[in-house]
């Protein structure tokens, strides 16, 4: 049996070709895919020069939820029909770090991630084949092909915030710079879990800044010198407990380190190619500065009990597969509302 | 000059008498007092022993707040006609717990505790001297008078949820047994501290119940076998990851252990006499069983930026000093809604 | 092909018994038993009423370390002859728990255990069937026939001293009541993690204490009331940061309250029986009690790194696999020094 | 009366003069000094820009100890006679910050300090005045000639360290780069807190890295590639959990990103001057990069406790006051081994 699939092909080149349908092996699954994100991180494999690719050709799309289709033998804890959300860091299963669910920096797989990054297949095609139920959530009344994006855009800010949690209590504030797909899910995420948070939402784009205020930011902020200067004033002089770069360029970096506290969090998300510097001049003293990378299992769980709860919501265009050449140009152009989902089953 | 005070003189006997107005010396502040709160733990301290009470007489009132009057030599920081709230437990200073803002857990006080509780004189007089600038917080726009409640009732029950917040995250139960003055405040901060976390309130009384409703309960129950099965019910077997218990008798201890999950914490806040026993059988394993005092200053602070915010309110109703007593009887016979307050400058 | 295994065949009776030998399935594997730990668990299983028993029978042992005989379909990440140690709390896997390596915490398999326990057979045979590779520890230099204990005496008590890391910085003090089996490895765990930490011990024995002095601990003091106001006047007056107690008695957890400080914890470890009331009066202020259960995966990576490094050692005592039914007898009488072994491979 | 005392009296210059002892005021304490250690950041302001200046001149000396004098009116917990240690960053004492006793990161002193830094007197005279008593840490039986350092080399090292202390369990590897003072008090402070991690020191000088295999590190390698490639072969290839560069010049840093490891954290203390850039390329993903600055007075008292347990000493070298300036110059020179102390009473 065959059927179409949405692959990179060469770089700089990705098309539908005529595959195979996998076959499940011992405690591997067959997903009959829902919905397959479409991200800007497959836009920067499409766009890396061949040395920095994984083997060609494979099939694209790391954000993954769908049906079990079949089991393979000795796999178990899902049933033909359960729908499910696919982890998308697939690790060894045995280091450290996998073994506490933290599969997104496994210490033996070189932090790429697993199917439609690594070279072996992601979920652009009507079938995918999941090495191990361990990567396997339950969705329960969520539609695959609205909950594709949790795996992805969801996992990536709920991690991001959680590293911070701690900071988040009475009287908090947290900045999130940058509001596109991932910083309007990082605001629904601070307003779902600690109430008592200030959020401060920048960007230069009114628009962007109105759909913040409808995802629940307290305040949103035209990026520059007055915003600058109005969260030092909402906060005492003292910045902000914890700043979210969703965009990562110097200037957006230099604001972080000017918004922040003394102890607080400044976290880069943005893969936008500036840099932090940091030393005992700057940032604020004490305050941590890291990049995280996707998220945890565990985390995962979370964030579908979140969107069960209702309290997160992705914003989801959907595209037949035929047609995912066109949903990556409009991503690129910048036309995507929140996230353009792959829908290979209708 | 003197004033009258609501002086406890001998067990079972509290009275206005007249007293000298202290002058505040070196490092020391003159509070003229707003409001102070009558509690129930001061009808413990009227109903004990001789040998469990402290030098006689003292006036009562542990629960504070009011307005700077007068500042002692070397008293800095604050400037006569500034709001301030009184943290209650004053330590030694110097211990390590102390050192850190948790003089209710100073090593040298006994634990007991500062003015109106410890021999040492409380609020219920028109001026209140307290022995150190550090025990006072900053009150910005709140009005003394509704305000003296924050710094026992709210403080409580603060540290109390404080303990678990790790705890309290996506898709997490929280239960508070007994919906008094400290079980309304404990529903409020929880809600307004983790909006992820889904609150239950357990209670006999019916008008109870739709109090805590009115507070930002998502459930509230009836106490009994139906109120266990249906904590059960939602947590998918495994109970709630923080139990309240606002009560402190043996039944409410039982439901505690019995709706808490494992890793859980059970937290005893209630004074009511009753003890709960830990073993491998129960509770559940590794539930963390405490029972906590007070707050540290710190918290203090949280709790007035969270009344600040419009996030926690106590009900609260007022009374001049010449009915302190009559005040106190109404407490006695569970006919106070909320927190009874001596106005002692009207 | 058939092999000998020692099964627990009715209530009080545990014998030899000819078994065939298991065949790993998909995801399975089939370990050489190395060594089989005689844990007092067992004894509480043989002495069961049949209520409380699962389906007999099965093969006891649930402590086991050995080597990788043959290796399912779809099982990887191990090679036949690889030395591991096998987890024993076999979890759903897809639980919250079970994915964070919690396995002992499962929400699914009525926190009873794997296999020697649960009515899955156990590791007194030559050949153990283990459900998934992810039980597996590799074991590197260690000789599986020491190391078996590591699975249960030194997790336990590895695990129960983890929950109180933060407690155990410059200046604390721990208390260890009791110093049987565990409790020795729970002094060296102590001595290995924090260098700062004042170590206790406690036990009836002056043979025990000795012993005690010799896996590092800085006092050694005979059960009684002077034990207690000489951890008092250690603690100026405060009490130990962690007490442990390994027996579990009425009159060990007496002491435990006792010598407990405010914020501290008590960790009851001990299956003896009895149970400590917690409320405002006892033990001090905010102490933490909890019984907590085995340990995690992550966990017992640390314990073998610990093991690995020379940091902690058990004393075993190697029984053959027909002396399986003296050895238990002997620990029954106490005449066990450590752990007694079962090698059925010699 | 009048005494000497080792002014900065204008920038570049500074010099014995004489002045009137203080008086101690309404809560304030007179400090006969012990040690007045001479430090590094001395030099800088010496060095400074006079629009980098308070306003001058004032008494040098931040790292103090000694015993009280005499107490002003109200200061109450310490008695004349009694050996002190001084906190140093004396902050405004109710703000959040200073209320935990974290005064170095006081919201209202611009984060400067105290005495010695800010404009007021320090240490180098044969008394200091301290604001208030709880800037005091009794010392025991430790001597303050020696003891001074504790309160800056000591407390801004141990800091440093408990800021990663979730990290140092079982298996874990820190790596201090610089062995000057307070690269050698940070590797004793290692091995006093976490007996479960690898401690690996690097500096250029081969007398350092003698020094560092003296005070406890388990391997001193000295700069360059093969010290990188040494530790990542020591650590599987992951790097450490915890870098704390003394150095923060650019070469060092860049050490540090390349030996931290996922999760990590790299800690600067060094003033070098040089910044180290923070993206997804570099350091790994989620390692957190902080520069902090001194210490609380908790931690102090850890401070205190450690050595007092003999478990940390600083060599120090003493100077009687008229040769301090003769010691900055020593300083400046690198001629000084450990720590320079002015005892300005013999």
């Amino acid at each position: 049996m065959t059927m179409q699939a949405f692959q990179i092909v060469e770089p700089h080149k990705a098309e539908l070709r005529e595959v195979p349908v996998p076959e499940p092996g011992p405690g591997q699954v067959l997903v009959k895919v829902g919905g397959a994100g479409a991200c800007h991180s497959d836009l920067h494999l499409m766009d890396a020069p061949p040395d920095r690719l994984p083997a060609l050709p494979f099939t694209l799309g790391h954000e993954n939820a769908g049906w079990v289709e079949k089991l393979g033998p000795g796999a178990t804890g899902f049933a033909p029909g359960d729908p499910v959300l696919v982890y998308g860091p697939w690790g060894c299963g045995t280091c450290p770090s996998c073994r506490v669910g933290m599969e997104n920096y496994c210490e033996n797989n070189g932090g790429i991630g697993g199917g439609g990054l690594d070279g072996s297949d992601g979920g652009m095609a009507p079938y995918l084949l999941v090495p191990s139920t361990r990567f396997l959530i339950p969705l329960g009344t969520l539609d695959p092909r609205d909950a594709a994006p949790l795996a992805d855009a969801a996992l990536t800010s709920y991690h991001a915030v959680k590293r911070s949690l701690h900071l988040l209590g009475a009287g908090s504030t947290a900045v999130v710079i940058g509001v596109g797909g991932l910083g309007q899910m990082a605001i629904q995420i601070l307003r779902a879990v600690s109430s008592a948070t200030t959020v401060v939402a920048v960007d230069t784009a009114a628009d962007k800044l109105a759909t913040a205020r409808r995802m629940g930011a307290d305040e949103a902020l035209v990026s520059g010198d007055a915003a600058v200067t109005r969260i030092k004033d909402m906060t005492r002089g003292q910045g902000a407990q914890l700043v979210l770069d969703m965009v990562g360029v110097d200037p957006t970096l230099r604001m972080a380190a000017q918004v922040a506290r003394v102890r607080g969090d400044v976290t880069i998300v943005g893969l936008g190619g500036g840099a932090l510097p940091v030393n005992f001049a700057s940032p604020p003293h004490e305050c941590s500065v890291a990049s995280p990378y996707w998220g945890a299992i565990g985390e995962l769980m979370d964030v579908v009990a979140l969107a069960q709860a209702g309290k997160i919501e992705m914003l989801v265009e959907h595209f037949p597969l035929e047609r995912a050449g066109e949903a990556y140009q409009l991503l690129r152009e910048g036309k995507i509302q929140g996230r353009a989902v792959i829908t290979p089953n209708g």
